[in-house]
């Protein structure tokens, strides 16, 4: 009994590892059509990916030319190493980022060679004991330095990369100073090889379909503007829609996926949009760009448009939260809310557009106006539902919904200046040629406060009546257009 | 006279030069200060700043001793370089990040190695004139490959350098071996070379004052929550304390930018408690932490403090608003708003301490039915209040107010859940011997849904009734103690 149990057991061990030997090239196949998948979505997320991959590709196979090439390889030598280490470090997705990193390398590569060979020089004056202390000290102090100097702000900003390749020149120069005896030709080596790889770098990554970090910016913020707005064009559709009960109705939350969740990505987009406006700075002019464009400015917009994601988060709350005013009276202020609400988003939607077209944002003006226009109509809407409203506990929540709608008609406000005031740093073309001529005293009138350089500037939004109709027009060169 | 003048204008020139030249001192003083200052600043601002430069000085002169003693520069020759490279570029500030990218450039130079001899043995079956060929495509090939490989998240986020690494030694040692005869040997040496670099590194990483990236995100993750907690501490002082006059008040400005502004460095808190998460994990267990220390339970904390910060943010623009419900309606529901955010911020408080002291958050309880019995208490003063006033319009601002402080009752409540989770699944200790014993299987009835890996998961704070008291304590293991 116990051996035919035994056989079983073993008969069913064996039929399961058939099993699972004959489901292995099943499994197998699965998981490389996922893995394939995979790679197609990243691929398609952003086509770009797969030209910068080849990029570095031809880059590398360019500089490691220098080895199959005898005359190249005879005038460098081993130093040719350098290219290709230089190409795997440098070459980053952006221009801007190869570039400065490029420029970095360039510059921190000569100023330690000439420090590193003139510490060599003064230790080999202090004898064979004295020349490694001499040394060996002088790397300490300098690499404890230049290390010290990375937790600077500005320096961390901009030269991060440039302070490790000092420390790491300097070193080896100095260091190999004291073994190697051709120092100045294997520095001059290294450096040649250093800028060929850089070269090579730069030179593929414009010539080869360039992808720019000022224009990334540049698209980035526009389509931030955007998400805000689809959310605010939705909103009031979405808000007034909505019964109490409706709370875990599938279409809705299926609905809300697509539109009303876009804005999210907004609220944490500050580190992206700063390290993009730092290496737009090291980008040469290109495309409706000059070298000096303002890419501040859009930090300050990334700035305003990440408050009014803040103040959506806070709306959203107020959406999928069960308790609601009662749907008679929603229904007296949804006119005015609604309005708000899609007026803004259209003027931010303009406001994006302009960006994206480069051209003065004059059509976002009357959009602003038509959203304080019906902030004020919802003051006498509000008197009136409240005046016949029983249950005044119960519209709480709604009064929540209005006075978070008037605040972002503010921030909308604002930011339609501040993008008045970058199509003016920058020289956007005017949209329509029929259009006055300008008046640059005037056009500082709308101006807003720089933000200072701190974490989250605040945005103090000093109302002295938040219902009450502003009819000024913000910038003067739109009034004969619309007015 | 006009050689007079011309004259005149000569004295006035080096009248004017001499007085640049005489200030030069005092403004080389005066920079040098500045300078001086600055340094002091950010030494002092983190005193392991300093540490961490005079360790990278330390790690650094160690490794070059190869190249001073001869019996180890025998041994190496100049492929002691690789020691210094691999210092410059692998010690980073926290022992996670040194960790990190030193396994990854161990484990990625000893595969790409192995590949790249392969791939030089291939190509030199192809004859002279095919190997650098088959030398260049697969140079291309592989780069390309890996560098698109980046692009994949959870490639980005832990072997990032890894592949950098890959690609690297992939060409160095494939297209040296085109030139080099000793491939072999010299794959030895700088393998054994990067290791006795990255061995360094560690070493004096861990052993000098170490700097933990696990501790440091648990004390980040406590910070942020006290710095939530101080302005909920202060808001009731704060907003009723304000009448609408005063906005301006510079007194109440700049207490404001003490405690009240501390919160705004939450907001942008993801993309640093993301990257300390990701060094953490390659931490071996130290001090309180064990080496599978919940990491990510901290993420989600983090999660929900910017989510608490989203609506402080909201609540901040209501308390710099210059429209404000009048006093005397504001007076009625002072108590209960100052008790509630006093509560809420006791709670937190709590909370922190007890994630500083690993102990269980037994204390935090409390304070968090008190706020949500304060929030109930709101409902019949604010019953009262609403029937005695007469302008209804008016109170709308204060009615925000109510709202977002009842949504900031639920954030805190979820912190809490949050931070029960992480004390058991770290098992912290209980904070009181007397404790009943534990009960596994009850622990987890507060558990809160796991929030998806996306950016900002929303919490939708869905609320049965906003302002009924829920007298369930949120964690039993604390029952005997508060109950």
């Amino acid at each position: 009994m116990e051996i035919g149990s035994s056989n079983h057991e073993k008969a069913g061990v064996f039929a399961r590892g058939w099993w699972w030997l004959k489901a292995l090239p099943v499994k197998f196949k699965t998981m490389i059509v996922g893995l394939l998948e995979k790679i197609i979505k990243v691929g398609k997320d952003d086509p770009r990916r797969v030209i910068h991959s080849l990029k570095v590709g031809i880059a590398l196979t360019l500089v490691s030319l220098i080895y199959y090439f005898r005359p190249l390889y005879d005038g460098f030598g081993a130093a040719g190493m350098w290219a290709i280490l230089t190409v795997v470090v440098v070459f980053e997705f952006t221009v801007g980022a190869t570039l400065g990193k490029g420029i970095n390398r360039g510059i921190a590569t000569l100023l330690a060679g000439a420090l590193g060979l003139g510490a060599h020089q003064l230790a080999s004056l202090c004898g064979h004991k004295g020349e490694p202390i001499i040394l060996g000290l002088s790397t300490f102090l300098l690499a404890a330095a230049s290390t010290f100097s990375r937790f600077f702000p500005k320096i961390k900003q901009r030269y991060d990369y440039g302070v490790v390749i000092f420390i790491l020149t300097f070193s080896l120069v100095s260091v190999s100073g004291y073994r190697v005896d051709k120092i100045i030709e294997m520095a001059h080596q290294r450096l040649s090889t250093i800028i060929i790889g850089g070269f090579t770098c730069v030179t593929v990554s414009i010539l080869i379909c360039p992808v720019w970090a000022g224009e990334d910016l540049h698209n980035m913020v526009a389509q931030n503007m955007e998400k805000i707005a689809s959310f605010l064009e939705g909103f009031g559709g979405e808000y007034f829609s909505r019964s109490p009960e409706d709370g875990d109705n599938p279409v809705t939350s299926k609905n809300q996926n697509t539109f009303l969740e876009a804005y999210k990505s907004v609220l944490n987009s500050k580190a992206t949009e700063e390290s993009l406006a730092n290496f737009a700075r090291w980008e040469p002019g290109h495309g409706h760009f000059r070298f000096r464009h303002p890419w501040k400015q859009y930090l300050q917009i990334g700035t305003l448009n990440r408050q009014c994601a803040y103040l959506i988060e806070a709306l959203n709350g107020c959406i999928n939260s069960k308790i609601q005013a009662p749907p008679e009276f929603r229904k007296k202020i949804q006119k005015a809310c609604t309005d708000m609400s899609l007026e803004c988003g259209k003027a931010l939607k303009e406001l994006a557009s302009a960006i994206t077209e480069m051209r003065q944002p004059c059509l976002a003006d009357p959009p602003v106006e038509n959203a304080k226009n019906a902030a004020s109509d919802l003051k006498a809407s509000l008197k009136t539902a409240i005046l016949e409203n029983s249950d005044l506990l119960a519209i709480m929540p709604a009064a929540t919904v209005v006075s978070l709608l008037v605040e972002i008609v503010h921030c909308t406000e604002k930011i339609a200046e501040s993008v008045h005031e970058l199509a003016n740093l920058a020289h956007f073309k005017k949209s329509d040629p029929t259009v006055a001529p300008e008046k640059p005293q005037l056009l500082h009138r709308g101006t807003i406060k720089p933000l200072s350089g701190d974490e989250n500037p605040q945005v103090v939004i000093t109302i002295p009546d938040p219902l009450a109709i502003n009819t000024e027009i913000a910038n003067p060169e739109c009034v004969n257009k619309h007015y």
